[in-house]
């Protein structure tokens, strides 16, 4: 995988990196999708920056807050210059500003983008001992406990887009026609809160611009997400704005590194975890649908890490 | 405890086992009443496919694919040929092809013991390090994020008995008469979910045939299981078909053993463990009443981690 | 911070300690608010016992079984001594004394206040790999579940306090005055459960007698949790009892305590961290809203932790 590394599926490597700042929050950006690579980052940035100028602003502004508190804080600095500690404020950042409401959201934005950080930190220090990475788990729960917060505080607004499912009175909503192509593409976009085509392709092209396998890897989870979704029944306004697409991407990509040893199937694992992540995404979906909450990149987590982990006790898959 | 052993608690031990891959596989069905025997899996096989044909083969093969799995896979493959990959599988294979509708669950029932065996080998890398067994984690785990997943995919269907409950409308339901020996007998049977007689029995001479001491354990934690849900004020239709005293066997066999040494209190301790199930069972399952999920092992995997883990601490009991 | 000390959150020194069992169960006592010293238990036990008698009874007793199950089974009894075997029992006891009903909540008290003495046990021995202290988790897991199982239970009762909440009519209650004074106070209160005037106080005098600046974080936790409350939008019904405050004012005094050697960043990290605890106080509350639970010190484990860990990996914080 050249130009750009799954450094964040390494626990254990240090190589020398570049010592600036504005490279370090850039790599932060792109770690989001599991990439080291600063002008992976850039594009990343602009594309996002085309689709809302003021969700741009909150990204870098994000990255850059995680990456200072990781470089002031460390002894080691290393993992702060390869964007570790920015990926989750970026998407913190992201999504606090995605789903809440009302001016004020700006700000609790950049303060859960900082706190973030901390959770981060928090993280590696509580997973180290079983030697998987943190992956995004440290955004995921903050922000599940910042939305649900909202019920309780004024001040806190949640979009109206996220509401609360009776699950006693459930019903499935069927019909509509799947749009394959734009799915696919949006599965990809969605890494990044993303579906509109433009926007998405220009992810799709900083993936590529940091190794052409990284690329073929998130071409081959989103399709893989999307025939697996809809080989089980899922429902089209859930297929077609790519929300089973994302988590199949990032695990995709990351099965695919931490398996790359494993000559022939490599491939197919990673095409195994990445139609796993269908189910895992509909169940998590329907634990969270009576607080409406969003799934976020939960499935991709708990996939990863039960493949990476199943690889240290079965060694010779 | 002669013939079987519950060496599904012991982390560190390695003895040489015969290594037949069907006599893995049998044992991989007696493991999920923690014995190690392939005779009494042979027996527990026997017992199910007579209550339902289908099942049995589901039993059978499932068993086959997580062993397999953990044969092919493992550099060290004593636990594959004890039978440590096949359980959790089992289970798996079982509560799928019961909790789910239609002819598709038997296709999904066997893929999710495919990845179950990943699940439970992810399992044991995560958990060597507090030196606690997996126990049925990983089936519990992967079997409720299936489950759960059917409300949002149309070809996964849901059994019309599995009811998600609204629990600001709950009313307790009482009345009706306690079956005492058909409500202890079954208890045991529910370990492998089944609530005949004649089965139930024929499980009960399986655990025996393993060891006297092993089906008395199993004898008194469904009869402790039975007083005390009795005494708490249980419904009775929870009571008849054992439901409360399938966690209780599981934790009252394991704590029996894990304790065997502390002469004297072995038994107090296991009865107190069977004990503390049964407000974990109704707590869990007042939890889980909203999602319609079963509580499945769950309360015998945290009330026995919870005696195993306090007795490291605690040497003297 | 003379005279007491959080001893609860070392993890490896080791003392000598006065071997009485009385001392070290009102040693027990005093805990809960993270303090060892049996003069402040003596002083907080005589405030409840104002409040309450039956309660002051109930929390002497639990405070003795925790601490004689932690003496009696221990190799090494230090921590028994030190009271850290006593308070979650204590907590157990005085939580399942007032959110159950009838007379055989007292029975159901003072068992859970046994059984908690051994998950205390069993988490100090699950936590001893990622070194962080268990602090009240033992008793807030063992307490949900018991209350969560009154559901099921027909002698275990619920008080009529605790109602699950619908959240898809979810509906904000505004209005109000706040009473600024009696939140600040009750906010240290509710450390033991307390929200009257005169018992609060007598509770702030005993932290004040383990030391001065234990009174005083305790006081700025109150202060931070109500400000930021207010500030955030909370509902007066939760501000004028102290429900904000008590999970700031213990994690208030823990992190202070834990950042002690920064010196200058250490009060800045204990504001931040009591401020944390507000937003995850209300998300928790949402999340248990449902089963209408309690939120108990749920807050203060997560954000405690969180900021000890966090100073793990980034050191110079």
């Amino acid at each position: 995988m050249e130009r750009g590394s799954l450094i964040l599926l390494r626990t254990h490597k240090t190589q020398t990196v570049a010592h600036s700042f504005l490279a370090a929050s850039l790599k932060g950006i792109s770690q989001v999708i599991l990439i080291e690579n600063s002008i992976s980052g850039l594009i990343i940035l602009a594309a996002i920056t085309i689709g809302n100028l003021s969700l741009g602003i909150i990204t870098l502004l994000s990255a850059m807050i995680g990456t200072w508190i990781g470089i002031a804080g460390g002894k080691d600095r290393t993992a702060a210059y390869r964007g570790l500690f920015g990926y989750n404020s970026v998407l913190t950042g992201l999504a606090l500003s995605l789903f809440l409401s009302g001016n004020f959201r700006w700000v609790i934005a950049l303060a859960g983008a900082a706190i973030t950080a901390l959770v981060t930190a928090a993280a590696m220090h509580m997973m180290r001992n079983i030697d998987l990475p943190v992956l995004t788990l440290p955004y995921i729960l903050f922000t599940w406990f910042l939305l649900l917060s909202t019920f309780f505080l004024e001040r806190v607004v949640l979009s109206p887009e996220l509401v609360p499912q009776d699950l006693t009175h459930w019903r499935f909503i069927s019909g509509g026609a799947v749009d394959w192509f734009g799915g696919m593409v949006n599965g990809i976009g969605q890494v990044y809160f993303q579906h509109r085509l433009p926007v998405s392709i220009l992810i799709l092209i900083a993936v590529f611009w940091a190794g052409w396998k990284l690329g073929l890897c998130a071409i081959l989870g989103t399709i893989t997400a999307l025939i697996t979704a809809y080989g089980l029944g899922a429902e089209e306004e859930m297929l077609n704005p790519g929300l089973y697409g994302f988590n199949a991407v990032l695990t995709n990509m990351a099965v695919a590194v931490v398996f790359r040893t494993a000559k022939g199937i490599a491939w197919f694992m990673a095409i195994i975890a990445a139609m796993v992540t269908v189910p895992i995404t509909a169940g998590l979906g329907v634990w969270l649908a009576p607080y409406g909450m969003p799934i976020l990149t939960m499935p991709f987590v708990l996939v990863t890490w039960m493949f990476i982990a199943a690889r240290k006790t079965l060694s010779k898959i």
